[in-house]
């Protein structure tokens, strides 16, 4: 088989990521058969209109039926509940791969569930959208992006590369890490971000003196910015928050000891400090910028797309 | 005269916003003569070498003389200094303005120098990028943009009113209110924006678990939107956190507040409290891009420049 390819894919959960892995596994030709499986009835119909998968069945356990890899693509606090609906039909030498925002929580609720003989192999893509649901995935959502695995120690390392393989005909990039050390990471490039933007939003919008409208009307001085991961679906980061505690705990309380500095700085006319730090984090950006990690344009190159913004 | 037209025009300061307004002013037509003054004999030399005006001068006092309308764009920290050194050459009824992001500030450092007969009228062009200096400027950069006056209770109407068809002439859209109104709305919709995305990134940047080079490497996860803002210029930051103390702090205290609120949610394992506040924010996003203040391609477009960011 070429390297990459599944006879038979399940799909478990089809929205923005679930669906662009459909997508690709369409475009790409990886797979005779890609069975669709998820929670609702309505969303199962688009998949089908949308022309996602083959065949489109509402049990997770009939979905995973002669599979030989099983992707679970739903907000991390359903991964329990799913690995113990479609256990008993998991055949021997299957693999069965996640792609949680939260690793070891995932590992905890799904491992237990996983019968001798499935290859579980947990991971994570860093890629996606502020949109969710089927029809807001895209081919070429992971090209060039990083997928994170956090094998088990009794991983099989055979299994892992055929999933890499398949990973990597996606175009992702593929690492590796123990699930300790990707929730960490993922706390301060991600969780902490989301969890910040939510946060400033909320205070905006409580505010008596400054008004909503105005908020909206001049908010392209800085403020749109966070609205965007603050549009981002409420399951799923309540999931991230709820199964990611100590590690977004510890990044928030260095985050607000940081801020309290900052905030005294500020109280007490202190130039120095602030010049300090603000001629400090210019470094960050520009490397992110070398790495290709980010567009160099003004304003993330809105004005290419609409000179009104 | 048409409309927005002046004879002579100083603008004392050339970086990003000088530089913009002396590109539209030239692309325009919108003045006879635009003498150009500012600090550094280098930032003059590169302004003669854009041929971003007519004449360049290394005093701001020789600058201003029979100018028709001054244009003020420093680090608002420096206004003072600027009004006293401008103030003996000023001509009566000129029209001086500045565009600094804090206006009870520079009202207060610029008033006391202004001699009888000249219209002082505070502005603030809510447009910019996270660029600075002569060669990040660029026509059309106020295009549709707001540009907020905060006249004086004693201000000309028909001054108002000709530096009002100014801005329109370059592309502004153009509103009203007190400083110190203004002062808060600023204090929540960019400068409490700002100085988050300088502190999370100053946390990320401090880490000894994760390394500097994970947070680059795997930033397009959330944290790298926060970047853009947290690489504007240091000196213009440290002058809005000095000169705008008292709102910005108001905001601080108020977005301190929430975020312990939702430490403990998540600490406590409140989920509900997570979702609706996650919830909320989302209408937010929508208003903005429904009032046109951004575009509401996934993840700021950055697809459509670079598939790889
Ligand atoms: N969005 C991102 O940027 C991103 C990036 C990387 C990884 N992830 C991870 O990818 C996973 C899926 O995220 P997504 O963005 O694709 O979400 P999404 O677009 O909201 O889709 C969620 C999918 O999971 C199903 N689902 C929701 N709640 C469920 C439950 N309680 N039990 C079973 N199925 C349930 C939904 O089914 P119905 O529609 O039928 O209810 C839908 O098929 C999450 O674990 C998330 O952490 C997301
Ligand atoms: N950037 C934005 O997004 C934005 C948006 C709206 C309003 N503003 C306001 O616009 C003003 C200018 O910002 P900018 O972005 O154009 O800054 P910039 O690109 O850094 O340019 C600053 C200009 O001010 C001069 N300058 C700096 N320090 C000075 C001092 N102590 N005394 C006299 N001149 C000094 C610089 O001169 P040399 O280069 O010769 O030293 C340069 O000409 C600020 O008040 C800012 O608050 C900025």
């Amino acid at each position: 088989m070429t390297e990459g390819c599944f006879d038979r894919i399940a799909l478990i959960g089809i929205g923005l990521i679930g669906s662009s892995i459909a997508r690709d596994v369409k475009e790409l030709g990886l797979a005779k058969e890609v069975v669709i499986s998820t929670r609702s009835a309505e969303t199962l119909r688009r998949a089908e209109e949308l022309q996602l998968g083959t065949h489109y069945v509402a049990s997770a356990a009939a979905a995973v039926k002669d599979a030989d890899l099983v992707i679970v693509s739903v907000p991390v606090g359903a991964s329990e509940e799913v690995a113990r609906q479609i256990s008993p039909n998991l055949k021997p030498g299957v693999i069965v791969t996640d792609v949680g925002s939260t690793k070891a929580s995932v590992i905890a609720q799904m491992t237990p569930h996983m019968p001798q003989g499935v290859h579980f192999i947990p991971g994570h893509p860093l890629a996606g959208t502020e949109k969710s649901g089927p029809d807001a995935g895209f081919a070429g959502l992971f090209r060039g992006r990083w997928c994170i695995f956090t094998p088990l120690p009794d991983t099989d390392p055979q299994a892992l590369d055929r999933l890499k393989a398949f990973w990597t005909a996606l175009g992702s990039r593929i690492d590796e890490m123990d699930p300790q050390h990707h929730d960490k990471v993922l706390a301060i490039v991600s969780h902490l971000p989301h969890i910040i933007a939510y946060n400033i939003v909320g205070t905006a919008d409580d505010l008596e003196t400054v008004t909503e409208s105005e908020v909206i009307k001049y908010s392209a001085s800085g403020f749109r910015d966070f609205t965007r991961l603050a549009a981002s679906d409420p399951t799923m980061w309540r999931d991230v928050c709820l199964h990611n505690r100590d590690a977004i705990l510890e990044m928030l309380a260095r985050f607000s000891e940081d801020l309290a500095y900052l905030q005294r700085a500020i109280r007490w006319g202190e130039g120095d400090k602030l010049f300090d730090l603000f001629t400090r984090t210019r470094a960050i950006r520009r490397s992110i910028i070398e790495a290709g990690q980010d567009v160099d344009a003004p304003d993330f190159g809105r004005h290419a797309l609409d000179p009104k913004t």
